[in-house]
Parts: C-alpha cells; sequence; structure tokens
C-alpha cells in the first residue's frame, strides 16, 4: 500500500514532490527509492515526519503504530493522509482526534477512498438532491475473493471490512449510527474453521433508516463492493460488476456459449480511480493548508461502531452506539 | 383475480373447458359469462363445488371462505387450486391439511404462482445443481407502487406481500424456517399514518442460512421482486428490472437523455407467464389425479411463519417458528 | 420441427385437438402418434389435408413440397401456418398467392414467428406509437452457433437466415425494401471452405430508411438474434442476450471470477415462446376464418427480397427489389 | 478545448509545469491565466513555440494553421500533441509527416485520445491476445446530442465525427483501410436543410475485415460511442451506456415507472478519463524523449480515408484508399 501511494505520488498526482519515503524494512525501501529516482530513505518513520523538506506525509504503517506517527505530525504540523484505521481501538483515536483539536489545525484525512470513487459521489449526489425524497434504507454488499491472512479471525472482518461500509453509510446518509446488529450464519466451507462468514450487519441511525449489510470475506468469485440506496420515490444502486468490455464467449468445450465480463480480482482495481482522486484531492487541500476528505472524528467514530459490532458478532443482539457529538 | 383465472382457462390452456362460474356480484359475474360465450353462473360457489359437471375448482374468492370451500371440494374429491392465502390463519389451514390427509387424496395446490416463473424455476435448479456448493444467504426484494387499501394495516405487508418470500425461501433453500425477526425502519411519507412500510425481515433456516427481506408497498416505482442467492463458490440474481426493450430516449426539454425502460407496473404484468404455466401445470396434473405444486401444507406453514413474523413486527425481537414434521 | 409444433397443439395450445399426423417416415411418426395418445397417422401428407375431420393444417416439411400441399389446403378452404420458407422461389410463391386469391378467402399465414415474440411486438409498439419520431435505421444481428449442414452454401445464409431479417424489417417498418447489398467479408474459419460468413446485408426501403444486417451462423457462442432501431429522438434495442439469471462465478483454477450468464444455444429456446403465441393466434384465428399473421404475400415478397440478395452476393453491387403493389 | 487542456496540465497531471498560453483571443486568454496564477501570455503562437521556457506544446489552435505551427515545433524541435486533425487536407499533412521525417526525431502525437480510453484499451487488449480468434467484423456508433455549427455541411460528419471511427478501427485492427463507402439514409428531420445525418460507412481492410459505422450527430439522446468487435469465437462491446449509478425512477404523475440512467452529454464528459490518461502519457513520453500515441502518420492516413470518404459521400459507391508504406 505505501509503494503505491509512493507511486502514485511520483507518476500521476499534480502538485506534490515525493522526497523521501520510510519503512524499517530496509531491501524493500530501498529497491523502491531506486525505482523512484534516489529518494531519500529514513529507517525510522519518525525521522522522516521530523525532516524539514517534508510538509505532508501519507501513512501507510501497521495500525498499531499509528497513534505515535500522527501525533508526532500533528506535534509538528504537517499534513497527514492515514490509512485506516485511524488507530486499534476507540481511545487512542479520541487521543488523536483531541490532539488536533488542541493543535487548532486540521491536519488529518482518514484513508476512506470510497468517498472520492465517482460512482458513490454521483450516488452520494444523486441522495442530496432530494430527487427521490428521504433514503429509507441501504443495502450495502462487500465481498473479497479470499483472505490469505494465516490468522484471520471473524473480528477482523468487522474491523477491516465492515468498517468501510459503516463510514459509507454515515457519509451517504448524513448521520450517525445508532445500533448495530451483527447476524452469523452457517458460515462457507472455504473459511477457516471457526470464522464467521459470511456476515450480516443491520445498522440503524439516529433518524430511523436502516442499513443491511452483507461481508463476505471468501466469496471465491472476486472484490464486489456495491450499494443500493432506497428512497421514497427510486433508487439507486452502484457496483455493478461490469468491467466495461462486454463478451460472448464460445465454450472450449462446444457447449452453450456465455456473455458477460470478468470480476475485478482486489480493491486496487475497482478503486484504483478512487486512490488517485483521494490523494490529488489532499495533495490540493494540503496546499491550501485545508482537510476536505474524511476527518479524524470519522476515524474515531467508525472505530466506535466497529466496537460495538465486534459486541454484537459475539452475542447476537443489537449494540446501541453512544456518538460524542461533533 | 378470478376473472383473470377464468379467461385464461378459457383461452390460453390446453386440456380444460371452462364450464361454470360462481359469484355473489350477479352484475359481475354475468358480464364475464356472457364475454366467455354463455358460461354456466352460481350465484353459491357451494353450489358450483358442488355440480356433476366440475371436475376441477380455482379458488379466488376471499381467503376468509376459503376454509368451507376447500373443505367442500376435498370432501366431493375434487381437484382445487386455491389463490394464496390457504385460509386466514394456522388453526384452520391445518384443518384443511388434516382434511385432505383423512381423504388420503393430493387435492390441493395453492397458487404460489413464483414457483412457476421461468427465473424462478432457473434459479431453483441452479442452487440445487450444486454448481455454486451450499446456498448461504438469500436476498429478496419486494416493492409495489402503491397499495389502494383504505384500511391498510402494517400486518398486511407481513401476511399478503412476505408471505409470497417465504414461500419462495422455503422452496428455493428446500428447508424449513426457524426464525422470523421483523426489522421497522422510519416509514415512507406515502404510506399511511401507523403503517411501517417498508420493512426489513430477517429469517433463519434450520441449517443456519439466513434471508434478508424488503418488502416495500409504496415504492412509487413499480413492481419489483427481485431475488440474490449467495453461494460458497458464486451468486445468482433473478428479477433485474428489464423490459426486454432497452432504449435510449432524449429528454424533451433539451437536457440529458437517459437510457433504460419501464417497470412492470404489477404482478399481473411481472407473473402473466408464471400464472399461465401454473394453470396449465395444474390442469395437467390434476388430469392426472396428482398436486405438483405447493401443496395445502406449504400454504400451513407459510401462515406459521407469517404469524410468527407478525409478533416479531410487534416486538422487534427474533421469534422461534415451530414447523411440525411433514 | 413439425414434433415441437404436435406437441405444442396437444399440449398448451388452446381451442384446438391435434388429430391427425402426416409424414413418409413412418417410423418416427408413429413413435410421435403413440406418445400423443394413439392419433391417426397419414403416409401422405395430400390424404391428411383431403381428411374430413381436419379444420386447419401446420405444414412443417420441406420448402420444395410447400407449394403442392399449399394449393390443395387452398383448394380445400382448409386453414394453413406453413414454416418459411412459402415456397423455394418466387414464381412458385407467386402462384399461391394467386391461387389464394381466387379462392376469394384468406387461409394462409406464413411461419415468420418472431412478429409474436414479446420483445419484438413491444418494439413494434414502440416505433408505430410514435414517440422516438420516425425511425431512421434499422440494426439487426443474427448468430447461430454452427450450421451442421454438411453440403451448406453462402446462398443458403441469405435464404435461411437473412429470410428472417427481411421479413422483421418490412415488419418493423411497415414499407417495402427497394434494395439489397450483401457485402462478403473474410470467412471465419470456422465455416466450410467457400462458404461466406459472417455476410453483411444492407437493405433500403422505399422512404430511404436503411437496415443494416450482421448474419453469421458459424459464431460458435450460440443463438444471438438482436435489433436496434434508431429514430429521431431515441433507439431501442432487444434481443441483448440475457437468461434472466445474472451469475457471478468464480474461477475453478483461482483466477478471477466472471459475471454473466449463458447465451441461448438455438431458436428453439429463444423464441419457444413466440412459437406458443403464433400458434394459439393461429388457432384463434382459424376459428373466426381469419388470419392475423404474416401472409402468403408476405412470405412472397421476402423471396423476392432474398433472390436479389443472391444476385447481390454474387456480384457485391446493390440489386434493385421490384415489390408489386398489395 | 485548449482551455481544458491547459487546466489539466496545471492541476492534474505529474511531471509538467504550465509555463504559457498563447490565443489571438486576448480577453479569453487572459482570463484564464489569471484562474491558472499568473502565467505567461502569448499573442501569437509562434512566439510561444519561440520561447526558451518552452519544451512541449499542445496545439488545440484551429486546424487551418496547425501545419504553420507544427512544422514551427519540428523545427525548434519540441515534442507536440496536436489536437485532430493533422492538418485540413492530406497534403499538407504529409508535408508534417515529412518534415517530422526529415527532423531524424520523432516529435508529433495526434490528439486521437480514444487510444487512452480504459476501455477502448482494455478492448484492444482481448482482441490482441488472440483468445477469441481473428477479428472479423466491427460495428461502430457514434452518436452526438446535436451539433450547434450554423454551417455545417454533411462532410464534416465524415472530417470531425467518423475520423475517430477510422483511426480506432485501424488501431484495433492493426492493418490499413483500403476502401470506404458512405450510405446516405433519409436525414433526421432534426438535421440541418440538405445536411445528410445519419450516415452509414463500411469500411474494409487489408485482410478483408468489414467495418461498418454509425455516424448520428442530431441524435438528441447523448454522446453514445460504442463498438462491437465480431470475432472467430466470440464478441466484445464496449461504450455501453452506463452511468455507473443504475436508477429506478417513479413517474411523477402517478404512471409506470422506470429504470435506468443518464447518458453522457458530450465526449467531455465520456472521455475526460481519456483525456487525462492521453496527456499523462504524452508528458511522460516526452520526458524521454518518445512519442508513444498515435503518430502524424496515423493523422496522415485518417485524413486520407476520410477524403475518400467524402467523395463516396457524394457518390454512394465505395472509394479505393491507396496507403502508402510506413
Amino acid at each position: 500500500m505505501g509503494a503505491d501511494h509512493a507511486r502514485r505520488l511520483a507518476t500521476r498526482i499534480a502538485g506534490a514532490s515525493l522526497t523521501a519515503l520510510a519503512d524499517p524494512d530496509e531491501g524493500r525501501v530501498g529497491a523502491l527509492a531506486e525505482e523512484l529516482d534516489g529518494i531519500a530513505v529514513h529507517a525510522d518513520p519518525l525521522d522522516l515526519i521530523a525532516s524539514d523538506d517534508v510538509d505532508a506525509v501519507v501513512l501507510a504503517s501497521p495500525g498499531s503504530v499509528h497513534e505515535e506517527q500522527l501525533l508526532a505530525c500533528i506535534e509538528r504540523g504537517v499534513h497527514v493522509l492515514c490509512e485506516k484505521p485511524l488507530t486499534m481501538d476507540s481511545e487512542s483515536s479520541l487521543r488523536v482526534v483531541e490532539a488536533e483539536r488542541a493543535g487548532g489545525r486540521d491536519l488529518v484525512q482518514v484513508g476512506f477512498m470510497r468517498r472520492f470513487d465517482p460512482e458513490y459521489v454521483r450516488l452520494k449526489a444523486l441522495l442530496d438532491s432530494g430527487r427521490m425524497g428521504r433514503t429509507l434504507l441501504l443495502h450495502q454488499t462487500h465481498r473479497n475473493k479470499s483472505v490469505p491472512h494465516p490468522d484471520f479471525r471473524s473480528e477482523m472482518i468487522v474491523r477491516d471490512s465492515l468498517v468501510h461500509e459503516i463510514d459509507c453509510a454515515r457519509w451517504l446518509l448524513g448521520e450517525e449510527i445508532v445500533s448495530i446488529q451483527v447476524i452469523s450464519p452457517t458460515p462457507t466451507s472455504h473459511a477457516r474453521e471457526g470464522v464467521v462468514d459470511p456476515q450480516i450487519a443491520i445498522l440503524r441511525t439516529a433518524s430511523g433508516a436502516v442499513v443491511t449489510n452483507e461481508v463476505f470475506v471468501n466469496a471465491r468469485t472476486g472484490y464486489e463492493v456495491r450499494v443500493e440506496a432506497v428512497a421514497e420515490r427510486g433508487s439507486a444502486i452502484i457496483g455493478r460488476p461490469a468491467s466495461g468490455v462486454y463478451t460472448t464467449t464460445a465454450d472450449p468445450g462446444g457447449g452453450d456459449g456465455s456473455w458477460g465480463g470478468p470480476i475485478d480480482p482486489d480493491y486496487r482495481v475497482r478503486f484504483e480511480r478512487a486512490y488517485d482522486l483521494e490523494v490529488q484531492a489532499w495533495v490540493d487541500a494540503s496546499r491550501r493548508g485545508e482537510v476536505v476528505g474524511p476527518t479524524s472524528r470519522d476515524g474515531y467514530v467508525s472505530t466506535l461502531v466497529c466496537t460495538a459490532g465486534m459486541q454484537s458478532l459475539a452475542s447476537g443482539v443489537p449494540v446501541a452506539v453512544e456518538t460524542p457529538g461533533s
């Protein structure tokens, strides 16, 4: 992910100069630095954050070190784009929110890149236009081909996958989640022993809208992310699997042919453009001294909802979420 | 509905002769009898059921008189296709099931016409083929344009609309529902005061599959019935709104044009072919002395699940369903 | 084809009794007669046509014997549904038209079943409604998986496949074809040596509308029949390959999954409903003493256009068609 | 177009600095220069081309001045991205090709931006992969909502619209066009008096592949650009009108609802991403001293084919094209 962002900044983004990389893995970062024309390398990310020639930082480090690095960025007053999660629990997330607030300047953008995806942006604009009336329901689908992680646990579906749906629901509906219920179907045989996959999560918002979520991380087919919004006078769907090329194909064995196309293999392909637009918007806003994307508070609140979701995954009953006033 | 079936039998079905109509509304039934070339008319449906020249009966009468009419058919030993609901409550449905069983002959088919719809039949065949592995989830959507009924109540969404989804879930998955939870979003402003619309219903089956249902009877757009089945190695969707004619259309005001097509206005249009196939299959089976479609037991069990659903609509929590052995 | 029609009449059509079959192949027709409950069999079709208990005849015999059989039907005054082609050349077709006219009664319907296909009917209604203005262009696509015929020749693409497109163009546009140009691309390697496949045919109508046709009978994928109508204020497409079931599928080898569905393997599957509706409409009209589908004149004119098309296939240049006044 | 490119270079492209603008219209260029932070302005484009601080030039000037400006760029040895057409006739295009060749350095890229559109790139990759066998046919569709130009003439459809299809056909098939036939349907009533719109153009390539083209510039619906490639074992379509957001919409008058979405209003929306990718690729290649997109020879050959197309538009018969060896 860090390498993706580095290449993106170096080759596809206007108005930014990539000046330094940091990674404890010297071999990996060295090869990348060479590919990118001999850019400076720091072994310690905190050294990079402290450098005079750094105006803004992208954090793609493990979530467990985010708090320390974010606080360093805030202390130095540099803009930072932090891949999700903001931090690993709501207490540390709150400390980041409060440090940023104490500093008096907006500096942190969280990497919920879907808010920059053209389809999501169009859906948001359509819902906000009021042309379809009030939005009553969202149906969100999130499928991954598989999860290679050997220690994968059910909670990681909530924390790493459902978290995107939670942020999207809050953003699309423009209101807070007040409860979450996680329902556990009998798992697919492709999940590791003991892992609940797929999961159904039901969110309720402050105004009473309901959001159903299917998260299925061993779906075998590919990366499918879809939203259907149901409003008073119409509905809208984004994320239909469509590669742009629609084919008819003969069956090599002489059987029935088929029509259709490939499914995106992973989030990199599906959200490539969203990442480019996210980073360009972050660079542009940082140069103006602003934050225009999801904030540290968005990261904090999504962590709060995920925490409640993990409780509901264990109990099966709805768990209330208390969101502090903004 | 009765007139539709009469015209269907008279003009589109092989192997049947329409010999008599019964309806307490003399003017209405008289006009229809004339249209259909002077067919016999009975004021009392029980007289029709008792007629010597009647081998088989279609009941499209109000649900409240179904029990009496069904028992009369069973007593005389004539085949009967009964529009849903079988009867108005599970006790009377059970009496019908037991009367039929006591008679020793299969005579009753319930009008769950979707089981004859070509798309549903193909989906069922695909799931049963095992090509996609075990089915883990169903997502069912059921939208009506509006409900004209002046006394419409929230429970009728469960009893008259959700009942179709319940039967489809049982049939597609080949197993029984063990619990139902009905979730109440804030209603659309197009629903009557006090009516919960849309509703989200969550079913769980004996094997642990989960079925999510959206039922929305004042959706304004049209009649949309859709199923997505999610299995271990793939998914399948039927009921995408598609009229067969895909158009591009200029905006009369000179604005952006649009692509797409019309949505079916109601179930008559959407399921026209399903009704024809249902009635043809019923006629063919009746002549062989068999019942090949949904049975009285299917009608009874769906009523049991609906009864639990109405309890959950009131309480918001999951309600268990006890299905008697077949 | 004859067996399909016999089964259809016996099991899916209201208002008709199948009373007799005729086929020189005794074994084949005997088995079918047995399947259909011991129906009468004639070795000579002319004997069947002459039978007292026959009111209406379906001809699914080879085109080379159509003239004699049609003239016999006309002479006896029985209604006849004749599979295309009406006859093998325009001279004999004209003799049939004139014999029917001399008899003073409309008796012949030609088997252009697409005119009864629900999608075609909706497209025709849309074009006739005038909502999109005048129709300027049709783009027609006609693909078969393969042609098993060992003596297949390029002309047969015009006579047996393009003929359907010619009839559809005349019917959809409501006017006559005045010229035809057949263009010969380099053939697919799946065509027999010397066969021009695919072919592009350009029709021009009396009002100056242009119809482009792709006919490709060794397309390998399946049976794809599609029309796009382009009008002054919009366009409409029918025949998009869509089975009704839309699937996502995992790649067994672990590669990218795909979305889509199967393509109809042949015309029997694609036009099953059209055939049912065609035969039901023919039965209904015959009982009223009318012909409501494509007439002998439609069969004759399509043969005229095909004859010109075969000339253009040889020369590559447009060939004018003279259609006699109706 | 020039302003679009200037804004793109200033805000969305990595590795380029926008240093100067030139436009004889002082007011227009002054406003744009101010928007872009006080960039230098030249009244005479030749002055800009001669500037020391200019390494590469984008020409979005009228086609009539392209020859002079291109020759100036070639003489100074600066890279140039020239919007189509290369020049107004094949003689002047040939002079540019020869001047570039004489200079010994590749410097000119022509603005056929579709070659950078992700859908076109995927289609090209699919055809080149050989997975579907040899490509036999292309069907290309090119519709504009309307042409505002008061002096619009039929030839401009060939020169300004069909030219894109010609370039795409050459590129997708990897071979030259050997003949072109333009067919003139009766025009839409929305075309100016005397303008032939739509037009059907048939191209034949050196290997015998056939390309059908519909160009319709007063289609009223929007900007629709579509290609269907038909190969020996499958077909592929790009450009289906799909905004990414699929909606169902209630009819405000209470009639049938509809499904679908908006059509792109113009090429700016449809090909926005293609333009970004084109300019980024041009900047990257120019910095390496290379040309990676369509060359001056591509511009010259497309002009040759268009010239033949304009002759065929007048005569209606196929016109041969002689393409010089590369």
